[in-house]
């Protein structure tokens, strides 16, 4: 199937991809009375009386809005709101069809990152929840820094850390496939943008110790000078022993690989100075850092990609909708780290010991019990750290 | 039925009364790769090529921001953008029920005009058009007033507009049935806020020469300081003979009465002091400003309130779902002038010759055929107009 060709007769055939509909039916005159005018000002009073309320009378608690602006696109970067607009329905649908949460599209037309914030605060009363998607790096992480500190319902950047709770379901179910440990793997991230620094720092509470980030500039240290102040901090935290040079020169001994770079960049060398059994995720879209068997073919154990064709699919649907509708159901105030570490254990125990092997860590992006599996534990973590309201 | 509790108990039993649901099927792995990567990338790439192809490609085409501050909701006043939100959903689904249009309710946490209009600018790239709901007078001027000079989609304030258009659509049936011309009627308009105020100016677009807008203060007048600017500028194109004095003063010699003011205010002897086969729209809410029984016996010859429970029932819902339609489906850049006018008459006209009479000059609320009526005569005005785009 030509994908882009059938997406576009797809998109043009239904005029895009979401739909508002009624929960209620509207046919009588009394149907009238109890939507709208004048039953409707009953709850409406109730909710002046008590805020609180608006949870119990209105679809606020089950909407997220899914906010972009734009920037960061796919692999297509900076196309602007109106261009993000089919992504940002697909994301709304997924989350529908997965999980039952009603999410709505905001694309909102600035790169400002005050206009951002403030327009995301200012329409935040009819919303559960706000979900970041393809806003660009560095400004994504002081956007979502700012609204979760000023909102007080749960906002999450889907790029950052759906990828990152994907990614480390992914290392858990791995690392059983070749019996190492979390705590004694050495581990390398090629791309420090929003996904790489947030599964940088997920690994890291999840018990990685020796971590190594690069970019285009090659390995991060302390002391680097020409990279933005987010991977100067990304620096901070990794790479213990400080060591400067390429990311040949970081893959040398070491047990997982993961890539959200540029296709190719691996040879066939770099997996061979690595330790036996390495683990490989290379995400880069629509070719990986390396090819699946060119990596096996030079001794990695356990490969996975981006790719719906190749096995260990890292799908970011297998995180979002569950996230979500776990933080909703217990009006969770935050998505905090024990939440999400939760959440990619929910996701590596969806496959059963049994069927675990090194082409299956990673459960199919279509097993729509994940999302059920993911909430639970979303839940349990929320409760156990104070976070959720009910 | 007690249409508060039984409102009440419908919006806990649903959580509200929306959801965002998908137009296709999610299902396969094909299904994913078609709605969301790989294969969306081509319709943002469209985009990106040509802003245009949003309308062809992504749902904007049929959305509609329902946009308050929570400022003025029904008769409750400034309750604020939580409390707001189950009319704008129950707006919402009467959109979508009547006329398949998406709307989707935006309540704004600030009562800052400025913050208000840059919001609505900034989401603008989702929408197709906005309507603005429940903002008080006179804020709501400036606000529909900026948003229509700085957006490219059509902004329209429904309790202005939507209001106007059903009273003028009863206005003009109502003079078939007592054989008067709309040029020679004098209407006396109790009540200057954002309803008021609107029906003013619909009704001197349609041909009224003698017309007089009372408030709280009595007549409004050339030269009456004790009033918002607002006041004072309708004052400038209304009441000729720039005449002073009470309601009851402006009322003797009366064709029309119109009131979108306070219940009871209007006695049987201001109805007497009216000219023969006079008309009544007495829209106060939940009480008329006079009970329809006390009118006809009074001497009026048509009443229509704002209540289902008496005929001739002043409705938005009449005007605004097929309003939208029309103007979405020609891409009109504006709902103008004309094409308010054409929205009355087409409501007007829904009722056939011989079935109007004094009791029947206003369609009921349910009749969905309505809609498309009036959707048909926007597309007509849109295009004679040079506003619509297709």
């Amino acid at each position: 199937m030509n994908y882009f060709e059938e997406s576009l007769k797809l998109h043009e055939k239904n005029t895009g991809k979401i739909e508002v509909v009624s929960k209620i039916k509207v046919e009588t005159r009394d149907d009238l009375s109890l939507a709208y005018t004048p039953g409707v000002a009953e709850p409406c009073r109730k909710i002046h009386e008590n805020e609180e309320n608006v949870y119990k009378y209105t679809s606020k608690g089950n909407l997220v809005a899914v906010v972009t602006d734009g920037t960061a696109v796919l692999g297509l970067g900076d196309i602007g709101p109106k261009a993000g607009l089919p992504v940002m329905e697909g994301k709304a649908i997924l989350f529908k069809e997965f999980a039952n949460v009603d999410a709505f599209p905001i694309c909102v037309d600035t790169k400002n990152i005050d206009d951002i914030v403030k327009t995301v605060k200012l329409i935040a009363p009819v919303f559960g929840g706000i979900n970041i998607e393809d806003i660009g790096a560095p400004r994504c992480f002081e956007i979502e820094e700012r609204l979760k500190k000023e909102l007080d319902i749960p906002v999450f950047h889907d790029d950052q850390h759906g990828t990152a709770i994907v990614v480390l379901a992914g290392v858990i179910n791995a690392l059983k496939v070749v019996n190492k440990k979390i705590e004694d793997i050495k581990v390398v991230i090629n791309g420090a943008g929003a996904a790489g620094t947030a599964i940088a720092k997920l690994l890291l509470s999840s018990g990685v110790k020796n971590l190594i980030a690069c970019d285009k500039v090659g390995i991060l240290y302390r002391g680097i000078e020409n990279v933005d102040d987010a991977k100067k901090e990304l620096a901070m935290v990794t790479n213990p022993e400080n060591i400067q040079g390429t990311l040949a020169d970081a893959l040398v001994g070491a047990d997982v690989f993961i890539g959200v770079s540029a296709p190719g960049i691996i040879s066939q060398d770099m997996v061979r100075s690595m330790n036996k059994d390495s683990i490989f995720f290379a995400m880069a879209n629509p070719t990986p850092e390396i090819m699946p068997d060119e990596a096996k073919a030079a001794g990695a154990r356990v490969v996975g990609t981006g790719r719906s064709d190749f096995p260990n699919q890292v799908n970011n649907v297998l995180a979002f909708p569950g996230i979500f509708r776990g933080a909703l159901d217990c009006r969770a105030k935050e998505i905090n780290e024990e939440m999400k570490i939760a959440a990619a254990y929910a996701i590596a125990n969806s496959i059963k010991e049994e069927e675990l092997n090194e082409n299956n860590v990673i459960p199919s992006a279509l097993d729509k019990k994940v999302a059920s599996n993911v909430a639970e534990e979303i839940i349990k973590a929320a409760r156990k750290t104070g976070t959720a309201r009910v």
